[in-house]
């Protein structure tokens, strides 16, 4: 473990991260109680939550957002802005007018199996589990469980090849 | 009012903007000529034109765009990566190939009503009206108003229920 | 050519990227290895990577992403949030699991016309060629070439009036 990123670059924001062996971490990145394996690569205009665990030689691309919730198996890859959902029904406020804290909500814990792929503009829906060595093409909407070794496109993502 | 963000944060940029009580402002954000209510949230890595008018107690999420032209009541939760658009016809230049000014296109403005959410990864076409309440679902790409209290979800979106 | 953006901004990372006259740079960008031609608008929030060439009299706005083997000719629009991607079948590993290196993919090279229009939130593929003048819509996801003049939209992206 090291308690820093193997690489300097300016403009970082990290506080609380849990880094693993030569793990390099771009500019214009917000970061924050998490866990990253040894080998993986975060770029720039990046945000990681607290409590997500990054596994070990992935790589996270610039403009992504991963949420609290949110747990990656080694040799990931996270395409550029894909953007991860832990709330099924996010609102700014409670009922009552409030401003919703931690106590407000469920979180839905979301899994990436080992050697997956995301593409590029792609969402994820809170609770879902996408397979080991899946891939879920550019742009898509994953709302459902993904399978191991599957591929899902469109909005929302289904199985290519499937009426497609 | 308040004349800054009640909570420090570093690498913003911060110019004309009138803020209400306890407003909070993430870093790497880029904020000029806009006005935001009391106790609203502005996530990292946002930007918000001048024009703009966000209500109180509203979340505005982190990879987030609000271009000149609209206008966000109170309570409103906008999602991560969500890109509001203002123009029909976007162009980088005239038809005589210079750079388009602010006299060479018509604002079409967006109203989003009190207590909606817009799901992360949302695109919102300009001249829209999202109604009180409503919800567009993740990934979702408006191009026509959304009724009170009405899900949407797609590309392009349609009411929940409508055929899917 | 300039060596520089003819304006100033704070937080930019530019590192051996050549300017023609008057291009403007805006805050939270990473740019370097390209080529911007004269006129030329880069906003906040955007990544712009080595090899890439943008003509003159560009428009790429904030939170967009520009992908090595990317061709922009001139007068073109990029809007915010645009992903562009350069390889079919990304993976964060080979298959021996070593972390992927510039010799372990084939880039797809992407070429956009002049006068082109790319709608906001929009993904293009890899390898495709978005015709001249043509225009992509809000949130459509390229994945096949782009006719001279033709406006597509959706996921994937089609013709307008396609079926639609």
């Amino acid at each position: 473990m090291a308690d820093a990123p193997a690489n300097d670059a300016p403009y970082r924001l990290i506080d609380g991260v849990v880094f693993g062996e030569d793990v390099r971490v771009g500019s214009f990145t917000n970061l924050y109680g998490c866990t990253i394996g040894d080998g993986s690569r975060i770029g720039p205009l990046v945000e990681v939550q607290r409590g997500v665990t990054i596994g070990a030689r992935c790589k996270i691309q610039s403009h992504s957002f991963l949420c609290e919730g949110v747990e990656i198996d080694d040799e990931v890859f996270v395409g550029h802005g894909v953007m991860f959902i832990n709330d099924k029904n996010p609102r700014a406020t409670t009922e009552t007018g409030e401003l919703k804290t931690d106590e407000d909500w469920q979180l839905l814990p979301t899994y990436v199996g080992r050697r997956a792929a995301i593409g590029s503009g792609a969402v994820i829906l809170g609770g879902v589990r996408i397979g080991v060595g899946a891939i879920v093409g550019a742009g898509a909407v994953v709302t459902h469980d993904v399978a191991d070794g599957e591929t899902v496109v469109g909005v929302p993502a289904r199985p290519l090849g499937d009426g497609r």
